[in-house]
């Protein structure tokens, strides 16, 4: 229904409507949005068209039931837990990511196979060895696995979360991995932006 | 020239040829690097053919030559330091990154605003009080600064960077930034993926 780059605009929306409403704005127009959001207002118009007809002319969108809606599309109606496995600092700078709880999204727990971290809390977290996977999911309700640990081993630790239950990966090791068919991946790959900055540097300064 | 979704794939190309190079593989075939990327075969060719014809029918692309050039948009073959603006979990997990080195990104600096954190080295490196920020750029031969501070934050210390004459924004900060013309930011949302993943899973299994 809709398009990947759709989706993928609606959090930016989701954060700038957001605002609006603590700021008790209830109407506001494309363009308003598009100088927040930083992209056009055609964009705008024409992903937030798949709504139906939303906007009302000269007034504007409804900030309440736009977040709604979009809250409704993007699962956030819906809470979900998350497992990280992979104590290291990515792994802690997430469990810590204030980002994520603000949209629905709750780190439950953190996995290492490094015996010395187990039982550590980071925060109010506790690490658990990564044989405790399949129990903990089952006791502490997690959906999503997020993947922090090196590239090597990022495969075995997949098979690992994929046989401990989870239908849901958000890797963030430089590396594809091979799931069965029902298994979401999601990947996150850090590199990519600031390759895509230096590309921009190196065409515009040298 | 190369359309923005087309650079976006590069690091990844970029991933894989090198894998190539270092088993000593030197033609690979269009199928073969859309198996490993992830993406399908006629997409690959349509992004290679920006460099000419490289491909040669029956044998392949030559994987070094095709490392080159993508090394030279990417802007690879010039190595560039990185100063990172905020010592918190997230700007520490990213002085460690070791897929920056491998892509000729270097970390030479981290600064915060927490006088309880300067002089501390992470790893081989120190973090600076904020106004060290444009003396430290000069001394340090710094061109991107990676914004990992809180959102509220953002502007301020944004203006500082570019005030200290930095032309390129990595920003990890949940925010659009007002820059000058002249300055590139590249933004990254660590959210946008995950809700993107949590959409997936709410229309597959509720």
């Amino acid at each position: 229904m809709f398009p990947k780059a759709t989706i993928s605009r609606f959090p930016m929306y989701f954060r700038v409507l957001t605002e609006y409403n603590h700021q008790n704005i209830a109407l506001v127009s494309s363009e308003e949005m598009a100088r927040k959001v930083g992209v056009t207002s055609s964009q705008i118009r024409k992903d937030l068209s798949y709504f139906g007809s939303l906007g009302i002319r000269g007034a504007g969108y409804d900030v309440a039931y736009l977040l709604a809606k979009i809250k409704e599309i993007l699962g956030m109606d819906k809470k979900r837990r998350l497992a990280i496995i992979g104590a290291g600092k990515l792994g802690l700078a997430l469990a810590g990511y204030t980002g994520l709880k603000q949209h629905g999204l709750e780190v439950a727990a953190l996995f290492d196979i490094d015996q010395s971290k187990w039982g550590t809390t980071s925060g109010q977290l506790t690490v658990f060895p990564l044989t405790a996977l399949a129990s903990q999911k089952e006791e502490l309700g997690m959906e999503i696995a997020v993947l922090t640990v090196p590239g090597a081993v990022a495969q075995t630790v997949a098979n690992m979360a994929v046989q401990a239950g989870f239908k849901a990966l958000w890797n963030f090791a430089p590396v594809r991995l091979v799931v069965p068919k029902n298994v979401i991946v999601q990947y996150e790959d850090l590199v990519v932006g600031i390759l895509t900055l230096s590309h921009h540097l190196a065409r515009k300064f040298g």
